[in-house]
């Protein structure tokens, strides 16, 4: 079916950074798996099965998102309709089981699944606070632990898992796994106030007229006066917005620190997760994989677009 | 997630012939399984698996159809929005393969999950003839295959795969499921030009307002004259529809025996469905399963609505 590839094309030309799959591949690598080993190869399939999925999720999120017109992207969901994003989207959730059957353990298959049912309910629970500026900060790294992080710890595990790792390695990349998921997407978020459309590849402030809730506004919220939580209300709250809202929304955000406040999160989530797999890899064989991995979550909280 | 429960109970309280399900629960019958045995206890767990696949596929077919306004059901995706639609048919999708994890055979599971990938082929497929009257009816019967008949041979061939059924028994409720699956959605198509909507739930001509090529219009397209393959070209073809397009559609039809011809083409795909079955069960322990099966393909291709 031509659709399937071209469409294929379009994401892969999007680029993209590949971190889910190359967690697994370094998962496997601590769990002790060499270049070209049988462990390596089953590795491979999971981390394209991995990357399926996202792939999968974000075709459905353009689906989403469409009634949003704001937005100047071409998405698959611009150039091929809505159609072609929803099925596509589950055509590559299905090959993804395809691939995971294929690498042939239920464990992992079992990690997998509950991992993509639990990216959903982050999504629907995410969907539950839209709109709605006084969500507690527990509630949005509930979301954020659904939407983005179990894939990453999913994606780390299954690695060391398939690749025969002891419950320890299993154990050490879901946690890094996890912890670099939760730095990744609360930097997103930061960032969305912040970023320059260009660098990013999304528009800043798309997250405001969307009406999400992110650990800024959150933070803003907290140390807002009357005057404020009326802006938040009208703005992120009611979708009522002006010219020059996003400006304000940014002021504000600046004035109570929130911004920088969101930043330091990231990154001690990421420097967490570097010292969970500094201490687990040690000295041993996979002290250098361990050093790798430390060094990419500090990269990854130290981006500033 | 409150959400997955109220649509859950919202695509339940529809109905539905469940005759996925049913014939995964018939597959372990026809392979040994008895009441309550270990090897009904997991069919069960593939059974709802297969109904998740289904309804998944159902909340996210009522996203792609929704630019029809034509239809004037409460659809959950009219309910609760676009969104809700497509992430918990994600949901339902990510579960049945927790579910089918937990059935613990992994060559089920890669039946399953080839299955699925096949419908949403089908139903791409379905997208490139939407609008091309002229499809070649090897085309249509590709497109069914995809998007209903192998979902029917697959829970079908699962059901008896899991309960330890011989490869002949396997392959027989597949060939069984894969018939009665054809002969289903023939039926379908044929009657969506001539049910009573209430009888059927949903509106008489719904597909030819949508453009979907079935087998009625593929036979009268290929016994029509000029003036006809005109009608066709601006009606299934370009969408420009007039009041009375319907009946002059239904009127074409009957003028070349397109819906008889259907009909006929359905039972006799169910007849050889029944043979297959009474053939492989004999009168062996299955003999009484395989006569059930065997009234169960006629009945399906004797409904009028």
């Amino acid at each position: 079916v031509p659709l399937i590839p071209e469409l294929g094309s379009h994401l892969i030309a999007a680029g993209g950074k590949r971190m889910r799959p190359l967690l697994t591949l370094a998962g496997a690598r601590v769990a002790g798996a060499t270049a070209d080993s049988a462990g390596e190869a089953a590795a491979i399939k999971l981390a394209t099965a991995v990357e399926f999925i996202h792939s999968a999720t974000l075709l459905h999120d353009d689906v989403i998102d469409e009634s949003d017109l704001r937005r100047g992207r071409d998405t698959a969901n611009a150039l091929w309709g809505n159609e072609a994003s929803v099925l596509v989207g589950d055509f590559l959730f299905a090959r993804s089981f395809e691939l995971m059957v294929e690498a042939g353990n239920l464990d992992v298959l079992g990690r997998l699944s509950a991992a993509a049912a639990r990216i959903t309910e982050g999504e629907i629970k995410q969907m539950a606070i839209t709109g709605a500026p006084d969500t507690p900060i527990e509630d949005y790294l509930e979301v954020i632990t659904g939407k983005t992080a179990i894939l990453f710890a999913a994606a780390a595990a299954a690695g060391a898992e398939i690749a025969g790792g002891t419950p320890a390695d299993v154990s050490a990349m879901h946690d890094y796994g996890l912890k670099l998921g939760l730095a990744f997407q609360i930097m997103d978020d930061a960032l969305d106030y912040a970023a320059d459309a260009a660098d990013m590849g999304k528009n800043t402030g798309d997250d405001f007229v969307d009406q999400k809730i992110t650990m800024p506004t959150i933070l803003a919220w907290q140390k807002a006066d009357d005057t404020e939580r009326a802006f938040w209300q009208r703005t992120l709250g009611a979708a009522q917005f002006a010219d020059g809202d996003l400006e304000i929304a940014q002021g504000l955000l600046e004035k109570h620190g929130a911004i920088a406040a969101s930043l330091t999160a990231a990154r001690e989530y990421a420097a967490s997760a570097s010292a969970t797999i500094v201490v687990h890899c040690g000295t041993g064989p996979a002290a250098s994989i361990g050093s790798a991995l430390a060094d990419a979550a500090a990269f990854a909280a130290a981006r500033t677009s």
